[in-house]
């Protein structure tokens, strides 16, 4: 696909961020079963719910443009995701490795976060004003989810997760 | 190198931010050079002078902790300027591309964001308070070049870059 217009850069944009939202989705599990602190597994599982449920949203700005839901390859999105994979497997301590987890999927929600901020500001310019509503709200989720892991880690991860460096 | 515990983590985690910095380095030329709006190209090239500054930083605390400065390749921030160079080449209106010029250097900044969100949080955990400052100014130079971006692409870019639309 070129493209040559604004209308372009954001589907452009959309189909980007609806494969790696695809991406996380099947990731997810894999880091719930390889997370212990029972709210870091809780925490990720509540977020592969709401990942659903952002997807379906996504859903419906494809269908407010009149364009049809297609994912394109998201070389950002795959390189989160390999790095996270690595750390999962390279790190032994499993509270080490929770804290790693924690980094790994705050640097997907700060990848979403940049994106759907962009989106909904070509969405608002582009006069999408119900495409505005959705892409917001999965912005909100994003950042909530990104706050919750920032306190989690400083809470309880960080500090368990020092302490077996000394074990 | 394997991680066992949350120094190695920290290690590892400077050595990706190491790599990303330079990495960006290297593209922000490209990225000014194709960039026509005249605050852009300013915000991009004093974006390079303050990276040369965070890449000492980050050398400083690799001394700080006793080890040699040295990047590990991160898949994530390849993924990004991959992304950011294919926009650049795939996007014929130079007023349109800088629109994609800027969201590319906010999933950059975005990411840095939050790579030096968790090494301030992890360097406070380890002790290593001087190493705490200097990337918290880090995180601050970040910050603050995404909220430039986000301004020139609100009070001016993206509506210019609508108008083309039309043309």
């Amino acid at each position: 696909m070129s493209v040559e217009t604004m209308d372009d850069l954001f589907l452009d944009t959309l189909k980007d961020i609806y494969y790696a939202e695809k991406q996380i989705l099947k990731a997810l599990p894999q880091m719930t079963k390889k997370a212990v602190t029972p709210k870091l597994k809780k925490s990720l599982e509540n977020h592969r719910v709401e990942t659903e449920g952002q997807i379906e949203r996504l859903e419906q700005v494809f269908e407010i443009i009149g364009e049809k839901a297609r994912g394109k390859k998201c070389p950002a999105m795959d390189g989160i995701i390999a790095e996270a994979k690595e750390h999962m497997s390279e790190i032994e301590d499993e509270v080490v490795r929770d804290a790693g987890i924690i980094a790994a999927s705050q640097a997907v929600e700060h990848y979403e976060i940049c994106r759907y901020g962009t989106l909904v500001s070509w969405a608002e310019l582009l006069g999408h004003t119900k495409a505005v509503r959705l892409l917001q709200q999965n912005l909100k989720e994003e950042k909530n989810a990104d706050a919750l892991l920032s306190n989690l880690a400083e809470s309880q991860v960080n500090q368990q997760a020092k302490m077996r460096d000394a074990a």
